[in-house]
């Protein structure tokens, strides 16, 4: 092996998602998964972690401490120098992990970044942003995340917090609280969620607890004029939300990912029309595409951030 | 004098602010103007800038093409390469000014930023954003401007459209039209002219049509609470905007200036309290303050893209 090999790692709350990349083949030659969670003692993840990478290299014939780097993603902030800030999903405090993988490891290069930039960052390099250095990334979950890379790099911001863009602002009114405690934040109205809420309040005799954001969307595909209601209603906060994105970083494009992007070409073609109606000249014609790795964005980005240098 | 000597130039729309910084001194050790205004020809304002360098080295006994570097900011749109895209006050089109500086002057080192951007810089290094490397600038003006400093450089974004934060949509249900062609946006609310058209739609028997946002801050200062409510809205719309600038890149500082931050700690106060309010628990207790260089922050900012190497 000329060039080098480099491990992603996506940690989640359940899963971690574990990824072997070759330089020389330009892809995985191994992916797995092993068990996540909270533990009394956050060394229990993290040797976990680190000895199902040696078993792998010796399974695969490859000295483990010959690794290029080690690229990991949390889904937590994270500051530009590692740290990681109170993970509440896998109980963690202020731990600095880069540091704690450096002397663990005894790799030098390694890179710790929050799981939806690292998701952004993958989505640059080998998905839907492919040529763009200044993408950002929405993903529509159980919650709206964000991840932004600026001119080819994770900008973290300051306590690890840019990118959140769950959490602006879009509806002054909202009588209803956010996990977050503020009103009338974009998840309200965007996540998957958000939507059902949405479309219980606005038709409760239609919608009853068990619908879901995939029923909505398939509905308003069949032409059902309530379901098109709900996602106009979505995709008017969601394009508000993104022109009020442009205005503040200008990205080169925007990518849509998460479970709720699974509805398709629907979610991109109603939200640009909204995003087109509230953005400035200069700006209306920025591309908003849907994600293209789908669960392995994170991994993609976790070895970006190592490889060739060009981490930060 | 060991140290060089480096030009900051400053483009208004009616005069250009035009500074020689020495760098032995740390200071500047000459500040002047010349007219500005829309030429038949670009190249008329562009060789009066460098004739009056020229001149103004003669004076000193300085050497011009022994300077190190020339940073000037315009009022209008850059690009990261220093290419202005239609400067509507100068009566610019797409202008390659960073290539035709350098081909005219026969120095190298030269940068071309947006005003509010490089306001912005020119706080960070030597203003209210001292010790900071990620900064927002609002300019609260006749319109609202705005500069962002990330990790120490001007971000310009795509099509150099960053920072615009006069536009972010702040109301929905707002019924005139901004100048860019929206509803709702936040220089509606938070400018000059802004507050004026607000307190008079608030109340239309009190303040006609000569009443001025100064006015009206000091109004409120002396407890008229009519001043007062206008006040508390300006700051709820102006708070809201900066809480979402916040999720998306979470700067370290946020500092306000342009005419209307005139008006002092009030304006910090209340955008605060509001600010606190509709921010995510990581957000809350970013910094707002007030500018401190005023009309001087560009032609710091200017310098500051070309000295030391820390340009880009």
């Amino acid at each position: 092996m000329a060039l080098g090999y480099y491990f992603g790692i996506d940690v989640g709350g359940t899963s971690v998602k574990m990824s072997l990349y070759s330089e020389k083949e330009d892809a995985f030659i191994k992916k797995w998964s092993i068990k996540s969670g909270k533990f009394d003692d956050e060394n229990i993840l993290i040797d976990s972690i680190i000895d199902s990478m040696k078993q792998v290299c010796a399974e695969e014939g490859l000295d483990f401490k010959a690794s290029k780097g080690i690229g990991i993603g949390i889904p937590g902030p994270v500051t530009d120098d590692g740290t990681v800030l109170n993970c509440v999903n896998l109980g963690w405090g202020i731990l600095k992990l880069k540091e704690i993988l450096v002397k663990k490891t005894g790799i030098s290069n390694i890179e710790v970044g929050n799981d939806a930039n690292v998701a952004a960052l993958g989505e640059m390099w080998k998905g839907a942003g492919k040529g763009y250095k200044s993408v950002m990334m929405v993903t529509l979950g159980t919650g709206v995340g964000g991840g932004l890379v600026i001119d080819g790099h994770i900008h973290a911001g300051n306590k690890g917090a840019a990118g959140e863009i769950g959490h602006i602002t879009v509806e002054a009114g909202e009588e209803d609280t956010c996990g977050c405690g503020c009103k009338g934040c974009l998840e309200q109205y965007a996540s998957a969620t958000g939507i059902v809420r949405m479309a219980r309040k606005m038709y409760p005799e239609t919608y009853k607890e068990d619908v879901t954001a995939k029923d909505i969307f398939d509905a308003a595909k069949e032409g059902c004029e309530k379901a098109e209601n709900v996602v106009e209603k979505f995709a008017s906060y969601l394009g508000t939300a993104l022109s009020n994105v442009a205005n503040v970083v200008s990205p080169e494009v925007f990518i849509i990912g998460g479970g709720v992007a699974a509805a398709g070409q629907i979610i991109t073609e109603k939200v640009s029309n909204y995003y087109r109606q509230y953005s400035m000249y200069a700006l209306k014609d920025t591309d908003i595409r849907l994600a293209a790795l789908g669960n392995d964005a994170g991994i993609y980005g976790c070895v970006k951030m190592v490889i060739k240098g060009e981490n930060r």
